[in-house]
């Protein structure tokens, strides 16, 4: 369904799902389309002299700022961070621009950043210009933070939805569903016997890993708003690949399953910070596999998938029990404001 | 006097004048201490293979989207072009990230995504990556709108605080004070007898036409936030130079002139989106103002003053019967939400 003009914004349209690709299609992409943002890609990459340039933004509006597991400051370094990483390139600078609302503790905004220089530590990269902006108390909501990143492709692979290719593999970097459960949960007050706790964290060890132990990446994409389900219509649609993903080869915590039940949630379009999945040829997913164990954070990887033959570009769910159903792009709204 | 943790962001922390100053230097730089940030300069100079590559971030939070002379889309494609241009830049790419606010009229964001395209169309950048957010009624203004960008230095000069030199003439690009006066009539429904335009512009073509023309640039500075005043106290700073400023080779139009007096504002610190200062050697200052008048922007170039001997880091006010004073930074807040 097309969007009109005499529309008004709602909060789907911010969920990484059809109302946003909706959105962007008939109001924002028609007004910026080049070869770029054409690539359905979350970053793009420059020709800057000899140097393949990766350029992306990210705007946080978390809510709550701090939550298990992570704070906005941490997320806006990893998730931009990440962005760069899923071009395979080595993330190297950071801008900052903070938007802070008319009464916004001190302390607050003291702790988020020395959670943003943390971050930025871990991963290597440098915040090396920023902005700050005030509103009146009212019309933000204490602290929101966009990141822009610059980073570095230092190999020849091109790693886009264009290259993912049949026969590929479709390997998972871990468990599903954390981050957003756990902001959920942070957000309603709520309490499991299992904590919750966010999956936040910096991807580009373990991508760089994967390229250095020869991996011929055919393509990268993190999980974030819409979850699995949705990063994996995208590429479908992107690519013009059909998909065949095993539900149960799929992990998720026993916690997020619970969570998720109480709540009537999917974990499959729940978001995560701090996962991802990546398309190889099938003679090297025991390779990528083997290198993604070595890591921390992407030990629980598995191969959930492969690249059909098929000709329509679609995500069949296959379950344990034989039957197959697609998977849609996450229609509205389920957790506004988990990034 | 130094910021304290108790306490909480005020309108003035935003205003570009002293707060603040004392906002970044107490609670922001000490955590993102670097050799870029360290440098006072709005974009960062990164050596990426044999290029120079410039990186600049801003968010733009102005209040009203629409306004005499531009709007927020335009702004924030000229503001973020004009930050590379003040390295000396050819201004590239940019990036575009959206925080929308529940209820916004998708026809005021079609509005807005149009003028970024003029905006990006008349200075030749590509607008290549983005990111939508959307918050709750209430946590938001409408529309705020981050842009970043990546621009490439294609001469061999050094053009930074740090160049600032004895004997350099400060060239003033126009008149100053309209952008803010402008906001402010549109904000609170003022009409004056002649109606006031915003000065937003974009201004890569005349910095790299001074450079074309062999102009030896030290420094530039585009007046934004705490105008023309708070930018020179900033470069005394920043070069620890003693600057003296003819105040009657300052241009102000009549109607700027006469909406201050209304208001009681002071026309060196209202801000601007289209003018800059050059710091340029003295010996080249004809040079460059011929450069300047060539093109319809900066056609009312003029010298305004010079950087003395003095070993004070301060920016010396001299008026038509020689007396002197001298200049502060904006203190507090004065028009919030201009940019």
């Amino acid at each position: 369904m097309p969007v009109t003009q005499d529309e008004a914004i709602r909060l789907g349209h911010g969920s990484g799902g059809v109302m946003m690709q909706h959105l962007l299609r008939d109001v924002v992409f028609p007004h910026i389309a080049n070869q770029w943002t054409s690539q359905g890609h979350d970053s793009a990459t420059l020709a800057i002299g000899n140097s393949k340039v990766v350029f992306t933004t990210d705007s946080f509006v978390v809510s709550p700022l701090f939550f298990p597991g992570g704070d906005i400051g941490e997320l806006a370094v990893y998730g931009t961070v990440n962005d760069l990483a899923m071009s395979g390139a080595r993330p190297l600078y950071l801008s900052c621009s903070l938007i802070l609302e008319e009464g916004l503790s001190l302390s607050v905004l003291e702790r988020v950043m020395q959670s943003m220089a943390r971050a930025a530590a871990v991963t290597g990269v440098q915040l090396v210009t920023g902005d700050t902006k005030v509103v009146e108390r009212g019309k933000g909501d204490g602290l929101f933070i966009n990141t822009s990143g610059i980073g570095l492709i230092e190999h020849s692979l091109e790693i886009a939805p264009q290259r993912i290719d049949s026969g590929d593999s479709i390997i998972l970097s871990g468990d599903v569903g954390r981050h957003g459960m756990a902001i959920m949960a942070s957000r309603e007050g709520l309490e499991f016997e299992m904590p919750l706790a966010s999956d936040c964290a910096p991807l580009q060890s373990p991508v760089l890993e994967l390229l250095a132990a020869g991996v011929e990446v055919h393509c990268l994409r993190d999980l974030t708003r819409g979850g699995l389900a949705t990063a994996l219509v995208e590429l479908a649609e992107s690519s013009g690949r059909e998909l065949a993903v095993q539900e149960a080869a799929v992990p998720v915590t026993e916690s997020v399953q619970g969570a998720c039940e109480l709540l009537g949630l999917d974990p499959f379009y729940v978001a995560n910070e701090g996962r991802f999945v990546a398309f190889v040829p099938r003679e090297q997913a025991a390779l990528a596999l083997a290198a993604l164990a070595k890591n921390p954070l992407t030990r629980g990887s598995a191969v959930i998938g492969n690249v059909t033959e098929g000709t329509h570009a679609q995500v069949i769910l296959q379950n344990s029990l034989g039957s197959e159903r697609l998977l849609d792009r996450l229609p509205g709204e389920m957790l506004p404001r988990i990034c």
